[in-house]
């Protein structure tokens, strides 16, 4: 009998999943004449054995275009997942599985690591809209984000422009600034915040002022919904408490509005919050390709035996990093990089 | 000595200004050997003789996709510029034009019509992204920005669908629901609150719950930010007074969401405001024509000495209908409209 | 038991096709509580009683975004479709159909109309990408063919202003011109050149040459695929026979290309040919409303009993018109039309 | 007096120009304080001292999004270049310029090198929209041709689909297939076609009779317009001699579905050739970010006095290689980036 692989998408919404998905069941059958179960709702299916068989015909090749996951996806605490082994290990041999490719963020790679430690055949497919996976140039779902927000900034030069404002955008990006860092070089932002740089609003009013004064007329600054103020400059409002007890903060590009509006005083300052719109649809050329080629290659992967490891690009080409290498190292925006903008600011 | 013509954009920014005043040039250059002279930053340029001149060349050309207005645009109080007739005619001698082009909202056209009552020829170009004026079949610029709301729903889908949310997506709209039913038709949303049909939270609550019962995921709800409840249904929370004296109600869709939540207990409910960024940016090719067509047949009613009109479309040809006409009499989305979309509810 | 109704699309792809059958589907089922049977392949699936049902549910929402149609399409020559009377009458016994909605184009709905002849109960939905077809404002699929060719365009004149060159677009429009038109003006063409207006080379050549006069550096002329010479001023390659014994021109933008060129001597002429690309693929949100609203109207004309109509927009509200308003009545560019481009060339 | 750049753009129409231009103006004034002359239509204003100073303002904020460059481009025979040693000399003392930036392809950055071992300043750019640049991931322009490219067989599949059709679709790309491989696997196409991998067109005609032999109702095919088949496999038509001597071939899809059609006989086979639409407008974000860095970075090599560089990107880093490195090696697509497209085949 064939060779038979599990996949299942876990976390939340990001372009170019169902390119991984097609890029796995295609490679699978065309290469190895494997079968591939797909596993609905993320781990969830894996433990409750919610599966759905995944031929290769005309309708896997419609999904590639498609935003969200065939699958669904979930999320599952770690505790309850570890508290589930043998359930999960009942539908592996249930469904005759030899290997699994979970699609996921850090939660589910670190999944995919503990399943590796009791036994089950893993290969990963990093997953982040963010881009801040450690030891792969890019992941899919970003370039994507990156577009929308783009998009979105250049509608708002005009209209900033025209009612000579001054225009917060708070686009996505909790730890890393990349998003914010890139969708303000593409759009043309006069300035951007990021997590990695704490930000002085005295210092941000200042330039702006410059700004004025050399006669331009608005300005446009990107915020990365993550990024927060240096200590003991600006006051921020708590949103709550997360599950590990840390106090989150929400609403910055309004929180730093109010506060610029203080200090530029006959300025019109407005905010505007991409939100969701950055994380679903249709995904890029750029996504499709690495989504895809991420799906191909953890199949070649799962087909040599290769397992505990997690597929990447580095150069353009397809690498593959260790489950360790994978989880656990974020991917901040590095000084050189943010220099790079800074030299633009203005 | 040939024609002389001058144009100005007022009021908000809106796709396809820049279409209306490359249509005006091109046209008195071509048609009519006619000298165009923009003012700058709306009536303030008539007023303060702030001039342009427009001249028929590949610059001109390049305007046609790009956002914004080339001239600048502003707002004017109406008895600010009715004190200044003087001034206003003194740049019209100074400048030598036999007839205005303003490009604006209601307030412009209605400071057109009392430029007619004082003598001055005008033909008049009605402008507004919201596409409420009465007489012509559409407004350039609307386009846009259903266009823009209809892909930013298309995104929303997959995210909610993969998440099981309801997401309410606020978009344009004070005084009428074009757009929010546009866009809502168009980006296949499973409910359109709009200012025209007060809504009812419980109505709502009770289609949605309907709409689960029967096995679906999840649902998206657009928004006008002119939508208001049925009276005695739902306290909103005044967001200040209007230069009228009027309260004014920001955030609809966020209260939307707070009552809903407290209906439907186990939902997750999420707000998107579309804002700012349905307002600029480069314009569809129907506002491109449409735009266009508004400017050459504007010059063209100037050339005609057929003065106190504004151009409109009507069944796809350009008519000249009179500033009487055209200001003070808004259009709503008529109840018939409006049950084409309620037919798809749920 | 309730109302049952059959739809079929008919003839070449066109976006929009989908929404038809949507707003189809929902209003049947939500306002009438009726059945929808779709045939499969045009008129084919109708004859030899290919059925599939339309269910109201996820999944007929999802395919508003989507081009081509879930029906499919076919070609039936009239006579063939004639001789087969009885299998239709016994396809609509069998699955009990009260009245079948055709969507298609003239010849689809010549046979809606020789259906009602023959006591078969018809609500045609008028379909062309060319938007030809008399007594409505517009046809779905006109505004995506034409956003695609003005988004090649705008791609064109920065290479052919980079290059220095004249770039002939030939875009759709066997018979009329609208296509050429809309996307000529809407993309800022120099020239346009339709069927409706038989060109002249020469007179092409002197306002080409004028134009490098006054100092422009490149030229972007839209041609329609039916566009030909005025008699006697150019001889145009034959490039076969169709089925009613008609010579046919294709390549006409290749061959006014040759001839262009040995009238401007020292120029790079290049010829693009649009093809197939604007006939496909998501359909705008212009025409994924009109679409829908064609589908909704044409449930309500059938629960009301107001056979032998087809939907049609004027001013921006759905009508209806007989069959017979609506075949063998060619809706031509006007010359009023024509001039309004006309006024932008140069 | 502060340091003194020159730049100049020279080739091909590329997006992604005007951001390095906007990079290399921006950092020069806001890092350096040093001016920034540009030169006019590629080598020929530097031979010519055709110039344009560039001022860091709003107007070069505006030129990020537009295709095509602000400085014109042109082309220059090497032989003529190198005869013309004194003038540039004079051009640069004249305008008392102590850097060269040029911003071209191999052509170009061999003028670069020849410049350096005379004794001039020189940083270089890299610019192809084919990607075949060597030492670096990528180069700006290819991800906007990618893009178009995928967005026209996006649309073309719901047309082949409708229609039963093999659909062969022409891209950019003589020398390297990185444009046909990228968008093929971006759009979903059943098969691509690519100089590295000469063709046999019986092996395509057999990959498709069996993908109809499974049931499937159409094929994409896409190819570069450099592929070629296999020898003695097919008669390719000359289309004359190149500047070499060497014989072209175009129209290759065209020729090879003329083949195809004799081999599938039943079959509706269509070419569609892209041409110029691929390589014009506004840029993709990734190329806008791309085309700032390497501006932004030049900027740095030269006031470091890093000459005899050209500027690249590995693992998303800017780096400088020499010029050595960057002319003469074409990148051409590897063995195992094919094998993954293979995979998708059929």
């Amino acid at each position: 009998m064939g060779l038979r692989i599990g996949v299942l998408t876990a976390g939340g919404d990001c372009p170019g999943l169902n390119a991984v998905i097609r890029g796995v069941v295609r490679t699978a059958n065309s290469c190895y004449d494997a079968t591939v179960v797909g596993f609905q709702d993320g781990w969830n299916g894996l433990v409750n054995n919610l599966r759905v068989q995944l031929y290769d015909n005309e309708s896997i090749d419609k999904i590639l275009g498609q935003g969200g996951t065939i699958l669904g996806t979930g999320r599952m605490n770690p505790y309850e997942l570890e508290s589930r082994l043998d359930d999960i290990k009942a539908t592996l041999a249930d469904n005759e599985i030899d290997a699994v490719i979970p699609i996921g963020g850090d939660g589910t790679l670190r999944g995919g690591r503990w399943l590796m430690e009791n036994g089950i055949n893993v290969v990963g497919v990093p997953k982040t809209i963010d881009n801040d996976v450690a030891n792969t140039d890019y992941t899919f779902g970003f370039d994507t984000a990156v577009s929308i927000a783009t998009d979105a900034i250049d509608r708002l030069h005009t209209t900033a422009e025209s009612h000579q404002r001054v225009m917060l955008v708070e686009v996505m990006g909790r730890n890393a600034g990349w998003i914010a860092l890139q969708a303000g070089m593409a759009g043309g932002a006069h300035m951007v915040v990021i997590p990695e740089v704490p930000f002085d609003v005295n210092h941000i009013a200042k330039l702006m002022e410059r700004r004025f004064q050399m006669g331009e007329s608005y300005a446009i600054c990107v915020v990365a919904e993550g990024a927060l103020p240096k200590e003991g400059t600006m006051e921020m409002r708590s949103g709550g408490i997360d599950k590990f007890g840390h106090e989150i903060y929400t609403g910055v590009a309004q929180q730093l509005g109010d506060e610029l509006r203080s200090r530029l005083n006959d300025r019109d300052i407005r905010t505007t919050v991409l939100g969701h719109i950055q994380r679903g649809g249709t995904p890029t050329a750029f996504d499709r390709v690495l989504g895809t080629r991420f799906g191909v290659n953890a199949v070649h992967a799962v087909a040599e035996g290769d397992f505990g490891k997690v597929v990447a690009v580095r150069n353009d080409r397809i690498e593959r990093i260790s489950l360790d290498d994978a989880v656990g190292h974020s991917k901040k925006v590095p000084m050189d990089r943010y220099k790079e903008m800074e030299a633009l600011f203005g």
